[in-house]
């Protein structure tokens, strides 16, 4: 099977689709649920549409756009990502995923190919998390991994619920219809950039993804005493942003103990309250993001950052609240589905490597409803999350046919 | 001479001032040129001229609200400070010195005073740094230190300057006829709240301060190499969070290294971007505020404070960007002004002990001009710039009494 994607389309697609973002270009600022999150998704629908899908979508928004299978009693097989980007992030982490299955989709028809079993492509709400501090807000409620009521109970800097969001944004369905069953999809495989610098530095097209790393979330607050940066003496004071930047050292010093380059732990927000050149802060909030392939060392990786706050905050006299808001178990690949993308890969003569996603995906919670796979391409300077992440049109394209082979594949399978 | 110091009224105008304030009570939030600043200005302005005082505004916003002398011919004597608030303060810094000087005036008029000389009452603009970053703005320009042309180079964090930022507030007067002339007064005396620990300390209702500490301020950037949480190796990062949080710390140690208690350094703020949960910072901004009684030891902190700035940044791969916004020399207050304020203290009948100013103020600058001096009054727990912040009716009335004796002293002296 000869398939004619078409990489000047996908590119011009992606290009469109970073127009719709809240800073200016090349950043790309996509917050769920914002006027700029809603016009994108309205762009992607009119595509998804055009292509002959049918769509549906949730009470969270997570959208459904089906290519009906010969046999449309047979469990679907999907594919899909997400379409929102952190603050000044950049046009590829997602978005490859989605328009990039569309385009799967596409060269699949324009070949020829009647899938046995439904495709569906997903778009995913909210896999970053920015607006309400749990990353996979759309898959882990797909997986039932939040509930509604835990839904609920999330809430943005504005205390905006989730639901009230959503249904700000337009998406009324009930949440309670939103979890899958398990078997719900017979398969799920994500396209997406590696984020890492392992293809590029190996010269590999494709990376075939055997397992997601374990995250975990903190969230710290430290309450000191504040004061007149002038008058109060160095002696006694309780400076909340000095414990937290020793917090911050110690957090990297404990992923660096591990002695292995998969336990990774950044601190990526830190404030602090009043925010004045000639006020002692007495309150700093910090955020902690923890993760590593293997979930103990992760677990022991939390535990000793819980007790360096601790140390920390004793001894500075500041006092500590600590949150977990998440700590998810890893999820491996599907043997079956390695297999099969690897196979997609060799049929479409691009060499591909194993290797294992240290950023996690929306499929780490699909993987709790069904079996999951990955495609990775190569990420120029292993750069993500920032205005100069960059694949190229042709590595896009070769992840597209990578993709749509192994979804003809899976929607060939009678059972 | 019976001095009629109405303590209840000063604390219900005090009260009524906090009142203008853009966080809920007991925060009191008042930055210059805003809407809630103009409100309380106005306030002020209506009681100083209830007062019977002839009032003149430049084109920074600095207030001058006279009593006519016997001998107008004569250079008045001064008094006065500040209403703006860093966010989240208190209700006494600064408003104490303004309020408590109308309220000398008023208790001198009651008791019969004439002066010799004209009084006045000056209200700065600008003496916190929240805005423009540089603290007494209004009394750096009176002093000739900023000049116009400096104003102009001074940007908020929305770029506006302050000539636009003045005269969007109402304040038309041509900035080249700020600067007073030297000899423009005969005297200027500060009446402040302590924001230390020394007189509660000790017991004693009055400070007579002696020296003002040399402050100075620096601001950072520091640039590294952001990128995804999760997929950036540890080994490699170039975390601007992680070389802020060193230099925080290092500016702490540098303080403390001094051993005397006069030296005080202190990172107020710190910014980190993109300021997301899993993305690497790749910028820092932070402040630092250094302040020494010993000129030239403050001068070696800072020196030592760039030097661990520029350490850091080596090691970690991050450039940094330092630029020192001021670094003012100490004032020396009056030995006439403080014996003055001493014997003023004596025939009121309480007990008064020298002390150094860590925290700067008006004075500062007005010591450029002519002869200063300053009476402090205690604050509970040593605490300033904060909610707490707190000073009782009868020590603010106390300290009214104080610097309207020295007041009538001063006004008295015919050359």
């Amino acid at each position: 099977m000869e398939l004619p994607v078409d990489a000047a389309r996908i590119s011009r697609e992606l290009d469109t689709l970073a127009g719709f973002t809240d800073d200016p270009a090349p950043a790309v600022t996509r917050v769920v649920y914002t006027p700029t999150d809603l016009k994108a998704r309205a762009y992607v629908r009119a595509l998804l549409r055009e292509a002959g899908l049918t769509l549906r979508e949730d009470g969270l928004g997570n959208l459904f756009a089906r290519w009906e299978g010969a046999r449309p009693e047979l469990s679907a097989v999907a594919t899909g990502s997400h379409l929102d980007a952190i603050p000044h992030a950049g046009r590829f982490d997602g978005t490859v995923g989605v328009l990039g299955a569309l385009e799967a989709f596409r060269a699949l028809r324009a070949a020829g190919f009647v899938p046995l079993r439904p495709l569906e492509l997903v778009v995913f709400t909210s896999e970053e998390p920015t607006r309400f501090g749990v990353g996979c807000l759309g898959s882990r409620a797909l997986a039932g991994v939040l509930t509604p009521e835990q839904l609920a109970a999330l809430r943005d800097a504005d205390g905006v619920s989730v639901p009230e969001a959503a249904r700000a944004a337009g998406f009324t369905a009930p949440l309670e219809a939103v979890a899958l069953r398990a078997g719900h999809f017979h398969a799920f495989v994500e396209l997406h950039i590696e984020q890492g610098p392992q293809l590029e530095a190996a010269g590999v097209p494709i990376g075939v993804v055997t397992a997601i790393a374990a995250p975990a979330t903190l969230h710290l607050t430290l309450t000191g005493s504040g004061g007149h940066a002038g008058a109060v003496l160095m002696r006694g004071r309780r400076d909340a942003l000095l414990a937290a930047a020793e917090v911050a050292l110690a957090v990297e010093a404990a992923a660096l103990a591990t002695e292995d380059p998969d336990t990774v732990a950044t601190v990526g927000i830190l404030d602090v309250h009043p925010r004045a050149v000639n006020a002692i802060p007495n309150r700093a909030f910090l955020t902690v993001d923890a993760r590593d392939t293997h979930e103990g060392r992760r677990d022991a990786l939390v535990a000793r950052i819980r007790a360096d706050v601790q140390e920390v905050a004793e001894r500075r006299g500041v006092a500590a609240e600590v949150v977990l808001v998440n700590a998810d178990p890893p999820a491996a690949c599907d043997p079956a589905l390695v297999a099969a993308a690897e196979r997609a890969a060799a049929a479409a003569g691009l060499p591909s490597q194993r290797l294992v996603s240290r950023a996690y995906h929306d499929t780490l919670f699909m993987a709790r409803v069904c079996r999951v796979g990955m495609v990775f391409i190569p990420s120029q300077g292993g750069v993500s999350h920032r205005p100069d992440e960059y694949s190229s049109p042709q590595e896009v394209a070769q992840g597209v046919e990578v993709l749509a082979r192994t979804l003809a594949a899976l929607a060939s399978e009678p059972d």
